[in-house]
C-alpha cells in the first residue's frame, strides 16, 4: 500500500517549514510537484526551492506534473470542481504508477492540508489503496495574526472562519471576529463599516507581504487599491483578512 | 527598546518547531521559561527540551521564573484573570531587568500566540517600552485535524472556533462545523447528539496523543471515560474536539 503524505509547508516562507515536515519529506521516495502552466500562483518554484534547501535524501525522486485545468465554462460550479478533482486524481495515479518502487509519496501543501484545501478530497478519489498521512503546517490565518501581532480571538470569545462568498450574504451570526478567506471580490466593501475593524494581508509570510489595518470605513478604499496594484504587479494574489466588530 | 519575541512552538511535539522559530530563538539574548510549581501542565520540561535540542547560540541565556498563581477565590472571574495577568507582567519585567544587556527576549508559546493564549495580552501590560514580534506556530486545531487526517471545513463552508463555556449555551448559529477549545467539562454531552459527529483528541501531536471519533451518540461515553482516565494517569490533560452536523 502507498502512504500518501500531505505535508503542510506554510504560506510561502520556506522558514515556515516544521522539523516534522522536513523529516517526512526526506523519508519520501517520491515528491510530486504540480505545475499550472506559466502561472506563478502554482508556487511550483517555492516547492522546488524547499526541496533544494531541505531535501538531503539522494534516493528521493521529484516528479513534476501538469495540473489539469478546471472547466470554468461548466454551468454548475460544483460539478466543474468535481470533474476537476477527478482529473487531478488521475494525474496523481499516473505519476505514482510511473514510479512503481515508490511506497512513501509526498505532496507539499500550501498552508495546512486541513484548511480550505482540496488535497484531502482529491486523495479520497484515488482508486488505488492509499493510507493518507497529514503533517500540519502554518496557515495563512496564523501568518496574518503574526504579521499584525494581534490575537485572533477576543478573551474567551468565538471566531468564525468563512469565505468571501458566504460574507456576501451578510455578517454571520454567532461571532464578532471573522476570518475571511478565498475572497477575490473585496467583499468587505459590501458591509456597513460602522464599528468594524479590519486586519488585511496579502502574500502573508512571504517576502512580498503587504499588510494594512484600521477602521474599515477609513481603510477600505486603500486596501482595494493596494490589492489591485499588487495583483497587477505580481500577476497573482493571495490575500486574507480579519474583521472584528 | 526591548524586542519581545512570542514564538509559537506547536502543541508539544518538538518537531512542530518551524525553521523560523529556531532562528528567532537562536537570535535571542534571553529566553524566559515559566514554571508552575510541580505541575506538568506548565510544559516547562518541553521548553527545556526544545532549548536543549535547537538552541546553539552560546550567548543566549535561559531564565526560568515562577508563574504567579491566579486567585481562584476572586468572585469575579475576569477581575481575577486581570490581576493575574498584571502579576505575570511584573515577573516578566523583573526577569528582563535582571538581564540588562538583553535586547531580544523570547517566550516559547504553546501552540500559536494568536489562539486562546494570553501572552499577547500580558505583553500589552508591560510598562517598559517593548516591540512585540510573533512567530506563528502549529495550533492544536491543526494537530487534531492531522491526527484524524480530516479537513477542518466542508467545501466552501464556515467553521466556528469557540469554547466549552460558549457551547454550554447551545450550538452557535452560522456554522455546521465547530472547534471546541478550553472545555474541561465535556460540554458535548449537553447537546442533542442526533446527526452530530465528533473528532476528539487529547495531547494532540505529543507522544501521549489519544484520538477518538464517531457519531456523538455512540462515542460520547467512551470519550468521557478515556479523558478521565488519561487525566488521572498523567496528572493533567489538554484536549480539543471538532463537532460537525
Amino acid at each position: 500500500m502507498i502512504r500518501l503524505h500531505l505535508i503542510g509547508i506554510g504560506t510561502g516562507n520556506p522558514d515556515h517549514l516544521t522539523l516534522q515536515a522536513i523529516k517526512v519529506l526526506n523519508a519520501a521516495d517520491l515528491v510530486m510537484i504540480p505545475r499550472k502552466g506559466d502561472s506563478k500562483a502554482d508556487l511550483a518554484e517555492l516547492r522546488r526551492t524547499i526541496c533544494a534547501e531541505v531535501l538531503t535524501n539522494p534516493k528521493t525522486t521529484i516528479a513534476e506534473f501538469d495540473l489539469p485545468q478546471r472547466d470554468a465554462t461548466n454551468p454548475s460550479y460544483l460539478a466543474g470542481v468535481n470533474d476537476w478533482h477527478d482529473a487531478i486524481a488521475q494525474v496523481w495515479m499516473q505519476t505514482i504508477a510511473a514510479h512503481p518502487a515508490a511506497r512513501n509519496v509526498a505532496l507539499l501543501v500550501w498552508g495546512d492540508p486541513s484548511l480550505y484545501d482540496s488535497t484531502l478530497r482529491i486523495a479520497a478519489r484515488l482508486t488505488v489503496p492509499v493510507a493518507v498521512r497529514m503533517v500540519p503546517g502554518i496557515t495563512s490565518i496564523q501568518a496574518l495574526t503574526a504579521a499584525h501581532a494581534i490575537p485572533l480571538n477576543d478573551l474567551g470569545a468565538a471566531v468564525t472562519i468563512t469565505t468571501g462568498r458566504q460574507l456576501a450574504e451578510g455578517w454571520p451570526t454567532g461571532a464578532d471576529t471573522l476570518v475571511i478567506m478565498l475572497d477575490g471580490n473585496c467583499t468587505f466593501q459590501t458591509l456597513d463599516p460602522t464599528g468594524i475593524s479590519i486586519w488585511w494581508g496579502a502574500y502573508v509570510g512571504m517576502a512580498e507581504q503587504i499588510i494594512l489595518s484600521g477602521p474599515l470605513a477609513d481603510i477600505s478604499p486603500q486596501i482595494i487599491a493596494t490589492r489591485a496594484a499588487a495583483r497587477a504587479a505580481h500577476g497573482w494574489i493571495m490575500d486574507i483578512y480579519i474583521l472584528r466588530r
